[in-house]
């Protein structure tokens, strides 16, 4: 459906020209890649997108025209040798005098040739008031995301069938991207972890060739992309029986994990969801609970907005963010549970799939 | 061999440091975590390492604090809660007071929390300073990136062997990906380009659904990295008979490639190996490459040098660089030759593998 696709572009950019005023600029100089691609469709590893208040051009280098001429509609293309000169001769053309830019994306090297480059005009940092430009999933977005989730937490799955004693870390993650690939991953959306024994006390261990054996939790943290959007989900599996005390710090996680979607809903400070989390999970076990809560996702794996202590976001109907407790003892054993929920009025919506009960693999 | 391994990366960090004085720092504050790899063997996605004159430390997350105290040696690690605050609190024990940082690389707004937190200090970008910190291999790098090269060749020679009109280019992406995987890729270098037909018109084009079919050119972008290093190669297969413009064309890329590597040696300026291509295909083919001749790569995909026309570089021995023309007729077709060469004092080594002739599918 390219046309109607089409219009959630276009209406992504009015919405940002609608702003305008608020933010105090005439125009926006867009240089994140995620960020051009939510706004305009194009799907390049490098390019820019400006925004005037009735105009928008993406310019783009000789290797994305006829590719960014494809994907986009309705905003003019413009091939550029040099990408500073281009965006001064857009910027003079649009008469953009007060000029935002992704603060938080734009390198002190790129900023300084803007500011050198177009010495007349004003450039407006803009942080805050693009942080959560991409936060709020429309329907589309929550069906790619819900159809990545689809194919990961199948993979998951069919793991959870095939993995034995025996296999090494790398092995186990390779079969995992091949199922989910084949079932129709475009790519994997963060590097695979699949961390066994005391590996799985790294929050984010790289697939090593131990070998997973009897009395390991196997930490599975898996994501793919579709369509350009990600999912993210993490399932521990025990393999054989398991000491008193993994036991119990399973059941410790997957009560915070449970508890703290059932607390999500619009409405609700992403700091208190992470506080809750620390709450259930005690004194003594937060201790070894070394991350926070959880981060929203979509286009990036990591996007605002975060589930952590020092957060000030309140989560609203729309967002799409995991929720991922997790406990780590240093040289003996770690587990951690994620599921990616869609945030609703007066509750939230799990998108990930594979069930979070404990799965013993015999 | 973690000890040797080591001794590369205090190496490093003294050549470095020895360098102080040329730019007019007393510390240099790193946030790139491909630097931050290259200097202290730290392999997370966050982190920051400071270098004051003889002090190096390492701040990491909660997150990474076991991984980096198993990865790096001889260098102080400390975990932060807030990496603003860390890094203040690091610069003031260290008494820095000119600090340099990577300009291209730390964004504006991190930038001006630097310069808020730490009134006295004072920041020293540093951009030419830095540019080529990664470019020149040593025997290590050359190895692992030999080795990456090795088993992506092996992967292409084995599509070669596979590769069938009636493929889609998704399916061909996923077969040559799994055939690396298995030959021990850690991962893939960058999205695995695979365009047939009129998509191999896309420099940059991302695998379609599209079947393979008689009279195509098949451009097969590929490169994996092994312990962090990459690879990067390009073929072009013809499947089936080709049309005497397609014929002639390969023959001219062919031909502008070879020159250019026979050319590449230390001390050629990077811009006149783009010209010498430029200058192989003669006006008519040059309006349709439409991108630079190469790049360094090594722990980034695409990494100084640059092989372009307004590049300064000038190739030194030890940096390894792509050589990679190509010819793009929208609509219509597309080609691309590329190597991976190794730069030395005389000439230059090819560490791809593929033999470059006109591979025909029949």
């Amino acid at each position: 459906m390219p046309h109607k696709l089409n219009n959630y572009f276009l209406s992504r950019i009015h919405a940002v020209q609608k702003n305008f005023s608020n933010y105090q600029v005439d125009g926006i100089i867009f240089t994140g890649m995620n960020n051009i691609r939510y706004l305009s469709g194009f799907t390049g590893s490098d390019g820019v997108l400006v925004l005037s208040a009735d105009a928008a051009w993406l310019l783009v280098d000789g290797r994305y025209v006829t590719q960014a001429t494809r994907e986009v509609q309705q905003i003019s293309v413009l091939q550029y040798e040099n990408k500073i000169q281009v965006i001064e001769q857009i910027v003079k053309q649009l008469c953009m005098k007060n000029i935002g830019f992704e603060a938080s994306l734009v390198s002190l090297e790129m900023y300084n040739s803007f500011t050198r480059k177009l010495k007349k005009a004003k450039f407006i940092p803009l942080i805050d008031e693009l942080r959560l430009l991409r936060a709020h999933k429309n329907k589309h977005e929550i069906f790619l995301m819900k159809k990545a989730a689809a194919i990961a937490s199948g993979a998951i799955a069919m793991l959870a069938r095939e993995i034995q004693p025996g296999w090494t870390e790398q092995e186990t993650a390779l079969q995992l991207e091949v199922t989910a690939r084949r079932a129709g991953a475009e790519q994997i959306a963060f590097e695979t972890i699949i961390a066994s024994g005391e590996n799985a006390a790294l929050p984010h261990a790289k697939p090593t060739n131990r070998k997973i054996r009897k009395g390991d939790f196997v930490v599975i943290d898996f994501g793919i992309k579709y369509q350009g959007y990600c999912s993210d989900e993490t399932c521990t599996f025990a393999i054989g029986e398991l000491t008193g005390d993994q036991k119990n710090a399973y059941r410790a996680v997957l009560r915070a994990h449970d508890e703290a979607i059932a607390f999500i809903r619009a409405g609700v400070a992403a700091a208190d969801v992470d506080a809750l989390v620390r709450d259930i999970l005690g004194e003594e076990y937060s201790r070894n609970f070394v991350h926070g809560t959880g981060h929203g996702v979509g286009l990036e794996v990591h996007e605002a907005p975060r589930l952590a202590p020092a957060s000030q976001d309140v989560l609203t109907a729309g967002m799409v963010v995991t929720v991922e407790p997790g406990l780590y003892y240093p040289g003996l054993w770690g587990l951690r549970i994620e599921d990616t929920v869609l945030v609703k009025e007066n509750s939230c919506e799990i998108i990930t799939k594979m069930n979070k009960k404990l799965i013993i693999i015999k």
